[in-house]
């Protein structure tokens, strides 16, 4: 049987109709997720249904249907329960409701890292771990728990997926979450221009001309040999790997998988992370390991396969 | 059927006799951690075999002996992994083999934190409770966590008790951990001499004439109105808020279960701490709710009881 994946992201929107841990087709929808959930449904049901007809693929040939979603997710109820800027019209929305009129097929849905630490697990860079805990560098941080072969997901939805939300600095930058000094208020995408924005030597710095503030180009300015970026980079190092740690003392992993866009840049980054997290971390029994994703852009797909594949 | 159950403290060893989540006989022995775990087992022995005598008990009524522990444990090999500045011989010890020898009894060993949450949980003030964090105010910050009705252990036994070692500033003091920052190196007792010796205005302050600097010091001056106590204690519960926060989004708890020394200040604290709390998480289902432990004098030896009575 196939299943039906959707990974509704900031930008876009990622369909794929998924065999056997393998995406047999993909398409890629722009999503405009400012404006919200409701405006894009038709298209993602236009596309799925075009994606079955190239596969010359009938719907009783498909198990269900997953969906990753970036915010808090009632895998249970199927609904959104918190955003954050994205697809604000998403919360409550019934998914079951909607799959089972336009597809006539039962829905997994969860958060967009726990389903990309499952596709991992069970199809990518991390096969058969038993623990291991996610980081995704995408606009914000996005994290997932592994513990004892299970997804860590707690009362509410929310245990895992909110290490981005952990903070490294109780006296630093306001998050949009409502706490102070976040790890991604300090160090994500998002908070780049304004972490570098208000810093001494910015307007003379070289970094003050690129037409972006972000990961890619405080990297690129970093190689220039300016010295406002590669002090900056350092705190981001730091940041990123003060974060990492307090993950592994909070859920004890065996591995420590990296994603999202940020890793382009691994030859650089992960062996400063990586010595920075061995230098502190409290693990008596030996040294996590790291992993690079391999495959970030279907890892969402892979670990929603899995769910579907779960279905009772 | 009775449980021996013994609580390895930095201070004390308490020993009980516990049957149905109550303590039928009690005695505390002084423990001089620092000097190792070895010197002092005769005496808990001893103790042990006195308890019995007092309550006309033959080991036989007894179903086993549990042992709480400050440090890392393995609770499968029963052995202390990893420790901190206490009882450091302790380490591979094997706590079955002295059971045995000692007692003719088998045995089970946890982390101290954890056996006070499951005592908390089994027979205390979080009666019933399926997922609930524990922070515990000592001479240093022991945590745990209770998620989906079980002890949150992880893959090497430092799964959720480690919560006093997430830092809440990475660029703040150098913790005994290996770490930076951590929650205990800002804000735990044995932190609190450094911290305030540090800091500007520390020799005309009251609290310079205390002959010794802890919570008990601290909170006394600035209730006399001394204003650098005031801003530390300000400071302090900054930290233990931006920490709680923390574990509040990696373990997605219903209930913060607060115990120590600490609470003896409850009235003075709980209300700011709270606050604090609810200020900064992000908790879109609700609000978390606090608990002081009743009785955290006797909560280890309950959770003991508990983890015996899970003997197989």
């Amino acid at each position: 049987m196939y299943s039906i994946g959707l990974d509704f992201g900031g930008t876009y929107i990622k369909t794929g109709l998924l065999k056997n841990g393998q995406v047999k087709a993909f398409r890629k929808v722009r999503s405009h997720s400012g404006e919200g959930l409701l405006p894009v449904l038709e298209t993602v049901k236009e596309t799925v249904a075009d994606l079955l007809i190239e596969q010359s693929l009938p719907f009783e040939n498909c198990a269900g249907v997953g969906i990753a979603f970036p915010g808090l997710v009632d895998v249970d109820r199927k609904t959104v329960l918190s955003t954050n800027k994205k697809y604000d019209d998403a919360v409550n929305f019934s998914f079951q409701k909607w799959s089972e009129e336009a597809f006539g097929l039962p829905v997994a849905v969860d958060n967009d890292a726990k389903a990309a630490l499952l596709g991992e697990i069970t199809h990518g860079s991390a096969k058969n771990e038993s623990d291991a805990i996610m980081v995704i560098f995408g606009t914000g941080i996005g994290t997932a728990a592994y513990i004892n072969s299970r997804l860590l997901r707690g009362k509410h939805h929310q245990a895992g997926c909110l290490g981005g939300h952990i903070s490294t600095d109780r006296d630093g930058h306001p998050c949009t979450c409502g706490s102070i000094g976040c790890m991604e208020a300090e160090s994500s995408n998002w908070a780049l221009p304004i972490i570098a924005r208000e810093r001494e030597g910015f307007e003379e710095s070289l970094l003050a001309g690129e037409s972006v503030i972000d990961y890619k180009s405080v990297i690129e300015c970093a190689g220039r040999g300016d010295s406002f970026s590669r002090r900056l980079l350092d705190d981001l190092i730091g940041h990123w790997s003060a974060g990492i740690v307090n993950l592994i003392h909070a859920y004890d992993p065996e591995t420590v998988i990296l994603s999202g866009g940020l890793m382009k840049s691994k030859d650089l980054l992960l062996p400063r992370i990586e010595a920075e997290v061995h230098r502190r971390a409290w693990t008596p029994w030996g040294k996590v390991k790291f992993i690079v994703a391999e495959n970030p852009e279907i890892s969402v797909l892979l670990g929603l396969d899995a769910l579907v594949r779960d279905l009772p």
